[in-house]
């Protein structure tokens, strides 16, 4: 009975898939921050390098994966899936779990597989700077590690709470040659009014992206790369599913629920929208859940509605699953699932009813990865932690109706910089929030008029 | 180009190698620590399970490793090899670099290949309880996720100076159940007596070994496990070298030279025993390098004498190159390679003239870690990166001599654990310890007389 199936290099897809193509109906349009009107390439180019502007707009079902990003992929992809058989045993269920293991890559997530073609494409046009922000440090490490290769200098805004409870993290990110700063920083408007407000912030995704961004529009040499949300990103994760999808030929089995853990939502779409894609073609089905914290609940909690994608209110607008920009999530030890709304694309098929989401306390987040640790063996990211939490779930309905299922999960990265994190769970001392209706409600009246 | 050299579980070896088979000559006894006479199977069975005592004295060349292990080690394993053009390109060589990475097991290094194997053992012959020491924590968080897939409690001395360094180990440790104290403790005689001759002792391999093996002594129900220097330890890491020559057989190479760090000797041991085997048996010819540390330098500038494994003088006596057994080495960022001996198989070797040995100093490692990181992007723990050192010494004699040359290394672990030490060197508060000829030399007047 086999424990991991693995891939050669010869087996790797040479394309990323483009849900686009299969869409039932396409997503709203994204529009101007300042006009709201809708967005066209020439408003994006002062951002993003002109290959991944075409990326959002292109209606190809396969976007070919450039040689030098897929020379680099193979330094760590394929990377393997595993059938569970320990988690099943410890669990006594009937179900079988599968998980695709994306903490193989030298920064330890997903991360990397957009993080290298976005460097890549940025120095195919001539950049020579890159800003970003990061929440837990999983995508700043990544685009670290990515503007490394590529002979970019890069600069990270970190958020703050994930500055001083990672602070290995930041070494990291030092490692591979970025510079890194908390954010709020002293190093933006965005940054310094913030402080004044509140010289004591936590910081948020939403604001260092605000500060990144107003970084970026300042320098001619300088490109905005951003980690999670946009579509080209959500494309560029598919190699995971695209993977995942040969493995699981290589079983006699397919998945009846893909899971996967949200923030911003690329793992989540990276992992399921090949069977996603399959299914709205006609082919195999299956159920697609979307795991958030309690703590920020885009989906579970949040509205359908348009709005702006950071903090200041700087990016462009999109309708999505917003817990309101303003919105400060609480510090919970998830770094990278403290955003306020959701990928645009995944709301959309959200919307559509096309998948589901589901919401979890970190104190469950934390048993279910210390059970899985106990297990398995690797010691899970916090945030890829939430997967495992559902498949659990999921695990345990199979066994309470006594039904076979098969149950695939993202584990989308390793916890090896979150030890911190364990280390306040095993002393009894990580709390659950309850979700802040209240601040929610007030966020809620700041979204932009369109 | 491949970039990586993957095999399938069906392509893992069935068996271990024992190098005793291919000996020209056998190495000294072992020595009891108290009589001096040469050690029987019955003088070790307070300390280790029979089924590993047997090991030490098989004459066969092939040991079957048992099924439950194999199931285990298929978790990670067959680990990957890489072929490091980048690193190649970065520094200009006319030499081909590969490198076998032991990294991709939980706890991040080739420990676990050890410690699999004889917490199974320990488990089939009714043990419940085991107690050992760690340096770095490489060694204890292998032994804790061994424990807990066999369902044994575990407890760690953990040499202090690492304990206060790497806190996250010690939370790794915790993960998978274990229970880990900083030694010198209060719960031994040995540690008790360190601690009332020096309250901030630093702590040492040594003295840790003489905790654990007093604490394991005291109770019935209680076995000892050791991570390094020992015969049937270097046995079980063996499968690296195994996996790495069917690696080699793929591509067109095979190597001149063959490096890996050596604390206790058994990463080192493990990748190059079965290219040595071949050499002893008339096959194919390499170079075999070992690189230690110049603050803990027991090949090059040990004497090979008998001495104690421990420093309490509890443990056997073997001949070794020996800095003597009560030399506390300098709290370099290398835990793993604070050690006042070198694993009597690998002294034999050595004082046979068939494999070589230098010494580095811990700023030159840590720049060839970075330059390491920068171009192939795994960060290496610092024990390994030892190994790289001396790689890139032999790819820049490679590009002086205008010579190609195939030049193999172990990455024995990465470096997550270790960022406060990459943190330290990045603001350069690291310093070189100078060889601490005066403590050596006192330290070997206390040489046991036999």
């Amino acid at each position: 009975m086999e424990t991991k199936i693995v891939l050669s290099e010869l087996e790797m897809p040479q394309a990323w898939y483009n849900i686009a193509a299969d869409l039932p109906e396409p997503p709203p349009p994204v529009l101007h921050p300042e006009t709201g009107q809708p967005l066209g390439p020439a408003d994006l180019a002062p951002l993003f390098p002109m290959a991944l502007i075409m990326q959002l707009v292109s209606p190809e079902r396969y976007i070919p994966i450039p040689e030098p990003v897929f020379d680099i992929y193979r330094l760590w992809r394929p990377t393997p899936l595993y059938r569970a058989h320990r988690l099943e045993k410890v669990l006594d269920t009937p179900a079988k779990i599968y998980y695709k293991y994306e903490g193989t890559s030298p920064a330890g997530s997903h991360k990397p597989n957009t993080a290298i073609a976005q460097a890549y494409y940025c120095q195919q046009e001539g950049v020579k700077r890159i800003t970003t922000e990061t929440g837990a440090g999983q995508w700043g490490s990544a685009l670290s590690l990515a503007c490394n290769y590529f002979g970019l200098e890069c600069k990270v805004y970190m958020v703050k709470v994930s500055y001083h409870q990672k602070p290995y993290r930041r070494s990291l990110m030092e490692i591979w040659g970025a510079q890194v700063v908390a954010s709020p920083s002293e190093d933006t408007n965005a940054g310094r009014a913030a402080l004044k407000a509140n010289p004591n912030a936590l910081g948020s995704l939403g604001l260092a992206i605000s500060e990144a961004v107003e970084d970026c529009v300042q320098r001619e040499d300088t490109k905005y790369l951003l980690g999670s949300v946009l579509d080209f990103v959500l494309l560029h994760q598919t190699i995971i599913g695209q993977e995942a999808m040969t493995q699981m030929s290589k079983t006699a089995d397919f998945p009846d629920v893909v899971i996967g853990c949200v923030g911003g939502g690329s793992n989540f779409a990276g992992l399921i929208f090949p069977f996603l894609g399959e299914k709205l073609r006609g082919g195999r089905s299956a159920r697609f859940v979307a795991v958030e914290p309690e703590a920020c609940p885009s989906m579970t909690r949040g509205i359908y509605a348009f709005d702006y994608g950071d903090t200041a209110g700087m990016a462009p607008i999109a309708k999505m699953h917003t817990l309101g920009h303003t919105f400060e999530p609480p510090g919970i030890h998830a770094g990278g699932l403290r955003y306020h709304g959701m990928a645009p694309l995944v709301s959309h098929l959200y919307n559509l009813g096309l998948i589901e989401a589901t919401a979890v306390h970190q104190t469950k987040v934390f048993e279910s990865a210390l059970t899985f640790a106990r297990s398995e063996g690797i010691v899970p990211a916090p945030e890829s932690a939430h997967a495992i939490a559902a498949a659990i779930d999921e695990a345990n309905k199979a066994k309470e109706s006594g039904e076979a299922r098969t149950i695939l999960f993202n584990l989308s990265g390793h916890g090896h910089f979150d030890l911190g994190a364990y280390d306040a769970y095993l002393r009894g001392q990580l709390e659950d929030y309850a979700y802040p209706e209240d601040k929610v409600k007030e966020a809620l009246t700041h979204l932009p008029k369109v």
